[in-house]
C-alpha cells in the first residue's frame, strides 16, 4: 500500500454514503459502488445532509458493479447483512495481496463466516454509533453522533497498522473513530442497543422515543439489554451493567429514530434477524445460556417478515 | 329457591347473550341485562345465529339496569373483567340470601377479590369454551364449540346443589356442561389457551390459523402454554403436559378465529390484560416463578393499548 489509501465502499446508504462521503470530502480517494438508481447517482453524484455541515460531491467516483471498480486498500462494507451471501463474488475484483475488507455491518458472526469462505482474507468489524438514513439515491441525511469502532478479527502487523491508518484517516475527516481490540467485545456491546430497539420499534410498530416513554417497554428493553449482557458472558465478553444505564440515556438523549430494522421493514426489504438475533442466539445457546425474550423476539421477527417476505 | 331458578344475565355479548340465550330457549326464566343498545333491543328481542341452529327470542325479559330486575337465585356475570370495578354495586339490587354469582370471565383472582369485596357471597366461576361473537345489540353469532365449566369459590351444601341444578339447567337446554371440583385449576387449564392466543394476535395483528401456520409462531406459543404451566405448578395446580398438545390440535381444528382480546384491540377498548397477564404473573411470582415470555407478551400489550387508551 501507498501512503494515500484507496477506499472502495460497498453499499452507498446510510452508512457507505455517510462514511464515504466524509472521507471523499476530506480528500480521500473513494470508490462508491450504488446498485440502486446507479445512472442517476453518477450524474449527479452524492449530497450529505449532515448536522455537521451539508455538503455535495458532484464528481464523486461511481461504479455500478466492483467488476468495474479499481482495486482497493480498505474495503468498507456497507451493505445489508441480508446481502452477504453474494459477498465473496462481489470483493473478488477489487482485493489485492493485503486489502483490508471491513464490515461496517449490524450483527454477530459475520467477520468469521466471511473469513470461513475466504480463508487468508484480512477482515475486520465496525461498529457504528449514528442516526442516519438515504433519503434517496445519493441523498443521505445524518442525523445524529456518527462515531464508529474498529476491530480486527485476526490480527496481523500488517492489518493493525493499515487499521489504524484507516482510523487516522477518519479522524483527519473529521469522524470520531477508534481501535478497539476485541471484534467479540465491539460486537456485543452494539448488540446491546441493536437488540432491544431494532425488534421491538417493528413489533410494536413504533419508534424508540415512544418505547422509552412508556414504563411497561422501557423495562422490556432494559430486559432485552440484561440479557444481552448474559449472552455476551455467555460467550467470554463482559459487559459492565453500567453499560445498560448509558445505552438507556444515549437514546433517551436521541432525536425520535426509527432503526434500521424498521426501515426495513416498513419498506418491505428482508430484515437483519439473523445477525441481530438468530446468530447471538445460537452463539449464547451453544454456551449453555437460554436468552427467552430475545427468542421470543426473534420468533415474532420472523413471523412479522413472513407477512411480507414470501 | 325454588324448583325453578330464575336467571339473571349481566352482559349480553357473545357470553351472556349465546348461554342466556340457550337456557331462555330451554324454558327458563332469564332476565337479561343489557348496556349498549338496550332500546333495541328492548324492542326486538335477541336473536342468535348458532352452528347448533338459529333462533330468536323476540320476547327475551330485557333491562337497562340492575335495579329493575326481579332478584335472582343464579346470576351469571358475562361482563368484561375491565368493568369488574362495578360489580358489587350492579350485584347489589338482585341478591337474595343463597344467590350464587357465577362469573363467566377469563382470567384468574376475579372469583377472590369479589369474595373479599362482598364477604358471605357465594361466588362460582365458569370457564367457556367457545367461539362466539356479538354482531350487534342482541344479535350474537356462535361459531364453534360452546363447553362450560363451573367450579365454585368456596364449597359448602347449598352452594353445591345449586350449582349442580344450574349444569343440569344448562345440559337439558342444550349447552354441553361441567361441575369441576377446583377452581384455580379450572382457571390455569383455561390460562394455557388464552396467554398465548389472546396476546399473540394482539401483538402480532393477527388470527390463530396464521400464528399456528408460522414455526416460529407456532414454537412460541408452545413454549407460552409451557411457561403457563409453570405458573400453575408454582401455584399448586399441576396440568398435564399433554395437555399442550390437545390445545394446540384444538386451536389446528378451529376455524381462523380472532379471540375476544384480539376484537377489544381492534374495536380499541380496554383488554383484559390484567385477569388473563398481570394476576396469573403476580400469583406465579408470588410463589417464586418467573414467567418472562409471558412477561414481555404483557409489557407489549399494555404498550399497545397505551397507543390509543389514554
Amino acid at each position: 500500500m501507498g501512503n494515500d489509501l484507496t477506499y472502495a465502499v460497498l453499499g452507498t446508504g446510510a452508512l457507505g454514503g455517510y462514511y464515504g462521503g466524509m472521507l471523499a470530502k476530506g480528500g480521500r480517494r473513494v470508490c462508491f459502488q450504488v446498485r440502486t438508481g446507479f445512472e442517476e447517482v453518477k450524474k449527479q453524484g452524492l449530497v450529505v445532509e449532515s448536522r455537521g455541515g451539508d455538503f455535495a460531491l458532484p464528481d464523486a467516483e461511481i461504479y455500478a458493479k466492483t467488476d468495474d471498480m479499481p482495486k482497493a486498500d480498505v474495503v468498507l462494507v456497507c451493505l445489508k447483512t441480508t446481502a452477504n451471501d453474494i459477498l465473496p463474488a462481489m470483493l473478488k475484483p477489487i482485493l489485492k495481496e493485503d486489502t483490508l475488507v471491513i464490515l461496517v455491518q449490524n450483527g454477530l458472526l459475520f467477520e468469521e463466516e466471511l473469513s470461513a469462505e475466504m480463508p487468508g482474507l484480512s477482515v475486520a468489524g465496525a461498529s457504528a454509533f449514528i442516526c442516519s438514513f438515504k433519503v434517496a439515491p445519493g441523498h443521505i441525511k445524518h442525523c445524529d453522533f456518527g462515531h464508529i469502532s474498529f476491530a480486527l478479527l485476526k490480527k496481523s502487523e500488517t492489518s493493525c497498522k493499515l487499521l489504524e491508518k484507516v482510523k487516522d484517516d477518519f479522524i483527519a475527516c473529521g469522524v470520531e473513530a477508534s481501535v478497539e481490540d476485541d471484534l467479540p467485545t465491539l460486537r456485543w456491546r452494539k448488540l446491546v442497543w441493536n437488540i432491544p430497539y431494532n425488534g421491538m420499534t417493528v413489533v410494536m410498530d413504533t419508534s424508540t422515543d415512544k418505547l422509552m416513554r412508556n414504563p411497561e417497554t422501557r423495562k422490556l428493553i432494559k430486559d432485552l439489554m440484561l440479557e444481552t449482557l448474559q449472552g455476551a458472558l455467555s460467550c467470554g465478553v463482559k459487559i459492565e451493567s453500567e453499560f445498560v444505564e448509558k445505552m438507556l440515556a444515549y437514546t433517551d438523549s436521541m432525536v425520535p429514530y426509527a432503526p434500521s430494522m424498521k426501515l426495513d421493514y416498513d419498506a418491505k426489504r428482508p430484515m437483519e434477524i439473523k445477525g441481530i438475533y438468530s446468530n447471538p442466539l445460537e452463539a449464547a445457546s451453544q454456551n449453555g445460556a437460554d436468552l427467552k425474550k430475545i427468542r421470543m423476539l426473534e420468533q415474532q421477527l420472523y413471523f412479522k417478515q413472513s407477512e411480507y417476505l414470501k
